[in-house]
């Protein structure tokens, strides 16, 4: 291990800002060479860190909320924890950040303050469009990666190339992977499949895409058929949001199941610990948060309904990313990438 | 009761034609004023109509292929036992069409032949496009009206309005909903999100759509916060599908839960009847199919991975709707709509 500068987000997620400072309280028992920069408001950050080791505290007065646009909150609320921190790495003082806050608006802020990558393309520079990264546990007992999650509702096909390209990097250095089956989220696994735009996506990855297998649908985030799943972020939020929601759904069912009967109760004892084990599964809460690929610094999101054990594992989880220098060895997979 | 003609697709669905004319014969066994037009090979329609009274067969010796492109199919497999169900429509010799088979060239065979109806717009006519809308159980217990599962990858905010209106129609109608909800599918519920064509028809709907909650999200279409969702045909797909996959991904854990040990045998056979609802109520088989809305006769497609009771309950669904004047009722709840 080597010591590492992470920036918490202090005012990110649902739950009260307590949630996260015992979750970073947390991931510095875990983790000796972590130091923590938390970022929030003085009145919470200062005495925090008075009290532990390790943590250095960064004042941001300012709070962007679940509803604002995220590029005007940006704009406008410069002194917000997203902001401070996302500068903080600019600057050099944090090496990554991890936030539980408004995907949005986190992927904003990074895109302007950390700056991505840039490729080239017609003898031009252009920065690479961040995604928003994940693997998910799949029906074959492994991992399915899936970008984008939510970043960038409007795309062109060329940023879901990169994001493929990224996608596939992270499935190799990450899950390792050695040879990833990438498929385009679509609704059907035919060929002739599609929207207008993801026909163009379809033909633009054939040619140059390795491992490239076609389309894929909706249920596929989870079949394990395909080792990374491409998307818009549109699409992509909406699959994963229905994934969860019927997660939820069926928990629920089953929990009128368990608790409706004395028979269903002695059921739920018998096999209470498979259902924790289900349960944990699907959380997500384990893996820590998803990854902002394609930007010149690590920026984790974890999931806005947080908990203690969520803000310990993004933290840790962004101090490992910058000690694997993954970001610069997923990005580098990107074609006619710059990178300075 | 009264008698109904209905064409059922013997070729429609990944199992065996078998599955289908097994349906079939339960259907009519369940409904005694019901005529079932067998839409398929000669060789499998003709023995079959010997067998049954009440069944007429129509001979198609075309198969349109789940992997065909819709279009080109519908217009080169003018034989399929698809178009050639559609055209009994059209020539009044049956009033609806079940099939199993594949949703795109249900549908396009179904807008060329059964035809749609037309709306009014700057002094001209035009076809309203057909979506595929269904009724998920949610939640809270009750439904979620659906549209569009498919039909449609790629659509005006127009469609989408009338897409809204003819699902919250079927709100009404079908599911005895007084003043439905309606959501907008989004990448978040806040007014700010969505991609540039969504935030078009968020704008269209606020002004034009009774009953509109604003913007909702994949977890919606079983959250039961919203009584209608309405998407374009391709998110739609993607989020039904994730759904769908979900619950398989659960429910097969589940069973490895389960089977895994003695105590998880005991629990499955302790709330086996608890479990077998959950996954009926999942199964989607009861439902029947989805029902294309915006055309002149009642088209259902029921899932690809069919069976006997899906069959049955989709051909008895076909006849309920034609005798309840579903199409009609529902069509004319959109907007100028030209009713001849």
């Amino acid at each position: 291990m080597s010591e590492v500068r992470v920036a918490v987000d202090v005012m990110g997620g649902d739950e009260e800002p307590q949630v996260v400072l015992d979750g970073i309280a947390a991931a510095l028992a875990a983790d000796p060479e972590l130091i923590v920069l938390a970022v929030g408001p003085e009145e919470l950050v200062v005495p925090f860190a008075e009290k532990h080791e390790r943590v250095e505290p960064l004042a941001a007065p300012d709070v962007i909320e679940m509803g604002d646009d995220p590029i005007k909150a940006v704009m406008s609320k410069r002194k917000s924890s997203i902001v401070v921190a996302c500068r903080a790495i600019k600057k050099g003082t944090a090496e990554g950040f991890f936030s539980a806050g408004a995907t949005g608006a986190v992927t904003a802020a990074a895109t302007a303050y950390v700056t991505p990558f840039k490729y080239e393309e017609d003898g031009e520079q252009h920065p690479i469009r961040p995604c928003i990264t994940t693997a998910l546990p799949n029906r074959k007992g492994a991992l399915t990666v899936f970008c984008d999650m939510g970043a960038n509702p409007d795309v062109e096909p060329g940023d879901m190339l990169r994001f493929a390209q990224m996608g596939a990097a992270y499935a190799r250095v990450v899950c390792g992977i050695a040879s990833p089956r990438i498929g385009l989220l679509s609704n059907g696994t035919e060929d002739s499949k599609g929207s207008h735009f993801t026909k163009e996506c379809f033909q633009l990855m054939k040619g140059r895409l390795d491992g490239f297998a076609g389309n894929c649908e909706g249920s596929d985030l989870v079949s394990g058929d395909y080792d990374v799943v491409v998307s818009d972020g549109f699409a992509g939020n909406v699959a994963l949001k229905a994934t969860e929601g019927c997660a939820k759904f069926i928990l629920s069912e089953l929990k009128g199941a368990f608790l409706g009967s004395l028979k269903g109760k002695i059921a739920a004892f018998l096999i209470k610990d498979s259902l924790a084990e289900i349960k944990a599964k699907l959380s997500g809460d384990a893996k820590g948060g998803a990854i902002l690929l394609g930007l010149k610094g690590v920026v984790l999101i974890g999931h806005g309904a947080t908990s203690v054990e969520a803000v310990k594992n993004g933290t840790l989880a962004t101090a490992e990313a910058i000690r694997a220098g993954l970001v610069e060895s997923v990005t580098s997979a990107v074609d006619s990438i710059v990178i300075k």
